[in-house]
């Protein structure tokens, strides 16, 4: 398989029909995933203490609390009616409904669990900027690129089912700060993300017409795993390699 | 003085004249301006290496690239037309014109003497998805933000002569693969700079009227200082630290 730079799949991949697609999405997964970042060895490994934790909990919330905005926008590119309602439920999922819980609130639940202030979570003051950009750029994205590659950098939930096993057991397994409550957001989206992907590969394999929209949606994902890998990439740098920005989160704990 | 966020002043940071929002605004510089960054000292004392180098001006680039896309942004926010002739210039200070140099290829004559491809350099494929998510956001804040805030965010430039004397004399100094010719952006900064921050500062001085605005205008030099703060750290990360993302420009040279 052909060699991909920092945002686009090469001129000549392969992309002749939805099966090539597919086939190139899949490798994009198993080559950009931030499964792959040694950020997620450490953390899954058991090698962070509970202030790095939560450092990472703390940054990740924006991205968790970003996405049913960044869903909204989705559904807002389609006049057509039968895409909007089998998008819709994703808000839910992540908002919940009054007197339910949605993936928002299990997210909090982890960040309580680990030791946050509920209110400094929620004021994203002391997140890492880098976080904020990379999660601003997917709105950005499905705001102003097309329909079609909206839909396309949700792929990465694709991969994300065998990432969610391996950290449900691994933090579960390694830290005592951590219990099966606090996880919740995890295991409750192992039943949810791959109904998402399965919506979200027909749809690309069925409107993707020609080589470049092929092109199109294999450049979505790889910028969405760009939005995953950068985070990482900024938790690494301030928190294990201990280069904090100023004004961000510095864990009381070690 | 207060302690700032990783986005914002205090809510009780004096801001009730405009003298107290320059102070304010000199203090975010002295303390957020990524001349602090420990990127720039290694830059500046001669202890990267030429790849490094490279590194920095091919991510640079892309900033540098992007400012006359920010500046256009800017001039359609205002209906004013004064505004407007008072902001063109810059947009000409870096595109040039038919026949006349501007910042671009001032830029481009340092990655070309550092030894890097125009093409590869101009394509923008191989630099760190951090450095596109910063410049990007820079583009959307200016767009989204208030006009006072558009103009705000380019603050940064009341510090930078400074910055790039102390960065053509370490430079010219450390590295033979440096030249006057070749640092000719820098030098032709320090005196494009000071007009343009003047400017600036007197329009936020004069417009922001009320405490608050003060404090939009504070928070979006911090802004600004962020979208430097997070490009070197991400070099740093890279290029330094050796975690390079996948895709990302690897130097050929050591």
């Amino acid at each position: 398989m052909t060699a991909l730079t920092a945002f686009s799949v090469a001129a000549d991949a392969p992309l002749d029909t939805p099966e090539q697609l597919e086939e190139q999405l899949r490798f994009i997964g198993a080559t950009r995933y931030h499964s792959l970042h040694p950020f997620h060895a450490l953390l899954h490994g058991g090698k962070l203490n509970q202030g790095q934790v939560q450092a990472w909990a703390l940054n990740r919330y924006y991205y968790q609390s970003t996405i049913p905005i960044k869903d909204a926008v989705v559904i807002s590119r389609f006049r057509d009616r039968d895409t909007r309602i089998e998008w819709r439920h994703r808000i839910a999922d992540h908002d919940g409904d009054i007197g339910t819980e949605g993936g928002i609130e299990r997210w909090i639940k982890l960040t309580e669990g680990l030791g946050l202030d509920t209110d400094y979570v929620e004021s994203a003051e002391g997140i890492l900027p880098a976080t904020r950009f990379a999660v601003e750029a997917y709105v950005h994205f499905v705001r102003e690129k097309s329909p079609l590659e909206a839909i396309a950098s949700s792929l990465t939930e694709l991969f994300a089912p065998n990432l969610h096993e391996e950290r449900i057991s691994g933090m579960l397994k390694h830290y005592d700060f951590v219990n099966p409550e606090v996880m919740s957001y995890f295991s409750r989206r192992l039943t949810q993300a791959p109904r998402d992907s399965e919506f979200a590969l027909n749809y690309v394999k069925q409107h993707a017409k020609t080589p470049y929209e092929r092109q199109l949606v294999c450049n979505a994902l790889i910028f969405k795993t760009n939005v995953l890998w950068v985070q990482l990439d900024a938790l690494y740098h301030a928190y294990v390699e201990g280069h904090v920005p100023p004004g961000a989160f510095v864990p009381a704990m070690p």
